[in-house]
């Protein structure tokens, strides 16, 4: 098997760093991540300095010696021979760090949204102070939207990986089959209702994630307004005003599944509509077509790496519901994080995955 | 105050009758419900004659006496004076009991979907084994749907009355405003995306209704093939195929929380489609309004017979995505039963029910 | 009924507080409660100016022209006539507020822990700053713990009430039969797991009650530490060594269930404990003493003021293991401190509790 | 690493037998078991013959060709080379097949109750109709009690390991460092008051474990009358009265969690109680002693083979506080049978299970 890679994690104290350390420790290609403790960035000064041990925060790690968190700095990332860094940092940390990987010359694979837009129109959304800078432009230019089952070939030779949102991997990789065979109506417009686990929302305590707001509750958020917009009007090349896209907040601590409405230009058979996910699935690990009118629920993918696929047409041949589903821990952030490192490797895309 | 009315409650231990009796208890203008077990019929001969008091089903009743449960005859019925007989059976149940009741001349409040649709085209999915008979005919005819927002006129006189489904009253009441004023975009398609808590789907065990298969979860049912779409239909004067419904199943014990996206035929302003909710609500004392771009939540009217409605308007002012809230068992089912029989009665609508 | 009685709430935004306020708006003997916003005492500087209406944080209130704060001031009160306060505030706040109202010759009912305990050594739990005052001695000697069951009798006059800890009233409710009989052998000691929702942790979010914390969890805390300790020692007179208690954390939003178990100086029959209970709690409306062996559960007494009661006697006839359940911000907080309001003006037990 | 064992699933549509199936599937050692259909035995008529898949119950494991079920006989286990037999089974069917196992020389891991008892007092509670038979008294005198932790040495040359229940291995492993260093004082007795997962309940759909009676909710049951009390009692050598054993019902799917009181002998150090069970389980990869006073969730060993034990000691130094937590699925079942099979035959006992 060869050497092993050498990567780093920051932000393992998070929900998907969390799991993105936990697939590491069992991944059969790469060395102990070393887990890095947050710098004090101009945006983000609530350093984790206070953190010596990954399984203070979690005690679901506890045993084994513990996972002490170091401190991050280029100096000993470079000096420890780190070949791949991991971000599972909030969006602003990102903005400030993956130019400076890139000037030191170190693969990254970003879990935030800070590089994931092409438009300039689609990053107005987040504000960014330094987007009309020079560097800005060129590491945006050389970011590749980490969807594999859409981008493997631009993942191989890439430095900086901007790893998908979680609601826009369920609704990219279900309508990608429709829209790019060309049959999507996009005249009658899309709706994408997407429903999420609470880890979804962060670790950081607000009233929106008390357990008595979520507990036996359902609310919509961010109406016309999500973030995630933006990625999947570019994945999918389509006009952000094609569709509308509503998240909701589910009481379960993970999971997502997304009801995508979309009509068709011409009357369709069952049997057409399941060749076309299923031809552009073909040789996908990771995606999971069920045979209509089966339907996915959360509960299957759960803790797996899978987005799971099913759909169901319309009496009258031209409306399709399809249902998506993942955990948007895994596919949704970390699995897809190490997918991409495979793919970008050259390995198995299910290494350590499954 | 005068005379009390007398009524009686069949299927008071199912979910939606223990609320109607728990209402029913408390309404200061009924004498207390007689509870009826559930008589021998063909098509449900799984009787409750073992059930002789209601708190040994729910324990939450225990105490003061209990609720003795009797045998249901039309003769003792008669004998005891009852005026209003409200049905919480299964459709089955409903579709023999109603014409019964109608021809002892008993107004009855049924809470099953077996008298709720007009046109012979919507009610197919039931499978009505008598739909062709003479009584039939004349019992749909007479029927009014017990939507007291939109029918109260027709309630007054009504002998029978179609309580409405739940998911049914969450779309209807959210879409009829905009769809009354003629403003939505029909060829466009609109869509209810629903999703519910568990006691819809009734008390009897199974494995979809299971702790293990629903916490932790969410899932779609009966996509293109729900029973309400019909009543939704109808109600709304629109055709079937132009909106497209599908239910989830929630992993809460109740309440209902409807997303819906319908377009308009102009650009709209948020002003005008508030105002549009506001003015045909102004005097229904059981739909809130909320005021945008705030949304209601399946926590705010649990417990309640409200239904709560709030919207979001896209800024391209054709597209409008509504929510949609309510206690499934209350406005849903039990709630809404009582509203009927208080506008039926000439009472103030809100007797008994806040 | 003549003249209602001008009642103030403050700390309406907590979960006590809410329930409280509802309660009080259904009471046919009280005025609709003034709701006060908390004053900037030394304790607590975070007051609730911002909040000038109790439904802009609670939605569920929404509609009926809402539900305006007023500032706090003893000034107004008096002005406005307020016969009775009640305090749903930290037990910080309380302990500033409690004698300044004693002071000003307002009756008092105080949810928080402030003035609970008689005996120093079980207050020192709390550090309260000022224990060794003169004000203190006095509040404390004439604060009346207010179990309406064990208590009635000092009710009647109070001026200050202490409404008894959620945890504590299921436990003393439960033992006060068998240790005021001398049955139980305390040397052998009592063991009491109890077992709360989450929203006796309060509103706060905090780590701890964060959803993804708490779902699919359950934990022990505060073990051989927990401020109900005393309370429960005091009320049943006996040494805080004799029972060890401890709380869990349950992935609920509320509802306490508390398991007792106790043995017996000598063999007993089913019968004779079951009629100890029954003759204990026979005129109290809000003790519901189960018939062995069924046991309550959490569900029962939700949304209710009850306390519920069963019991299941071992085959040796000497050890009892007794189940006592609540809703915990009913007969735990809010309910019960109603009912100490009516016990209080020698109202009806249950006015305004059905 | 030579030859994989062959080994087989009885009852791989139960929870227990999922979760078997999947550790197996993973596990280095052992051949892709195989999935057996449950035969028409006396006791249990309900075969499963129409299942041919396993992923047709269990849609997570669609995809990868699936897991095709076969029929049960022992001569197609024999021809293929079967080694060693999983039972997932109700007791009453594993106490037919276990005695047909060992009349085969076929070696079987029963994770059901048929077989773990010694006793025949504690047995009465099953009511085994072969109780008395000589076949029942062979198979009770050569099964092993499959608890590794304290029966690792006479697991080697089983031929019948009785897998232990969920209950009794939290508690047997909280309790066996403190009894069996006589440090207890029994005369006081000990209580285990333990919370469950509804997985536990099983599969079958019951109004117990419909969601809406679980949800919001926690009940008590089978107290003083827990089949895993014997087990409990022989496997600690004390006296079934000595200990009182309440199970109770959590509203989650999977995980216990159990408080454990014990009075010791004489006043002990947190220190001393520390390394008691430090010692006790210094080898034993699969319980995690945590530092007192940190306990243990039940969040922490969800998906694991861990039992975590913490505990309190009162400031007394007298009464003691265990919290002993496990996935029921893994370490008090499946994970654990798999942890039995590795000690058998001399493999790592983490093998497969990390």
């Amino acid at each position: 098997m060869g050497q092993k890679l050498r990567v780093a994690v920051l932000g393992a104290t998070g929900y998907s760093g969390l799991e993105l350390t936990r697939i590491l420790l069992r991944h059969p290609r790469v060395e102990r991540p070393a887990l890095l403790r947050r710098p004090n960035t101009a945006s983000a000064a609530d350093s984790e300095k206070s953190d010596s041990n990954l399984a203070d925060i979690f005690p679901a790690l506890y045993g084994n010696g513990g996972y002490p968190m170091e401190p991050f700095s280029w100096t000993s990332l470079k000096h420890n021979g780190v070949d791949l860094l991991f971000l599972a940092t909030p969006h602003e940390v990102s903005r400030e760090l993956v130019p400076q990987a890139a000037a030191q010359g170190m693969r990254v694979i970003d879990l935030s949204g800070a590089w994931r837009l092409k438009q300039a129109k689609h990053r107005t959304i987040y504000n960014f102070p330094d987007d009309e800078s020079v560097t800005a432009a060129e590491v945006t230019e050389k970011a590749v939207y980490g969807l594999p089952e859409l981008n493997a070939d631009k993942l191989a030779g890439a430095s900086v990986v901007a790893n998908p949102g979680c609601y826009a991997t369920t609704i990219i990789l279900a309508l990608a089959p429709i829209v790019r065979a060309q049959l999507a109506n996009l005249d009658k417009g899309i709706v994408a209702d997407a429903k999420s686990g609470v880890s979804g929302a962060g670790k950081k305590p607000t009233s929106r994630t008390h357990f008595v707001s979520v507990a036996d509750n359902l609310s919509a958020y961010s109406v016309f307004a999500h973030r995630h917009l933006g990625e999947i009007a570019e994945q999918l090349q389509i006009d952000a005003d094609d569709i509308t896209f509503t998240p909701h907040l589910l009481p379960i601590p993970r999971g997502i599944l997304s009801t995508i409405y979309v009509q068709f230009n011409r009357p369709m058979q069952a049997a057409e509509v399941q060749d076309c996910y299923q031809s552009f699935y073909r040789s996908k690990p990771f995606v999971r077509v069920f045979s209509s009118p089966r339907l996915p629920e959360i509960q299957f993918s759960l803790n797996t790496n899978y987005c799971d696929l099913g759909f169901c047409l319309a009496p009258d041949g031209r409306r399709l519901v399809i249902v998506s589903c993942e955990d948007n821990l895994i596919k949704g952030a970390a699995g897809q994080a190490v997918q991409n490192m495979n793919v970008m490797h050259g390995w198995q895309e299910e290494e350590g995955l499954l």
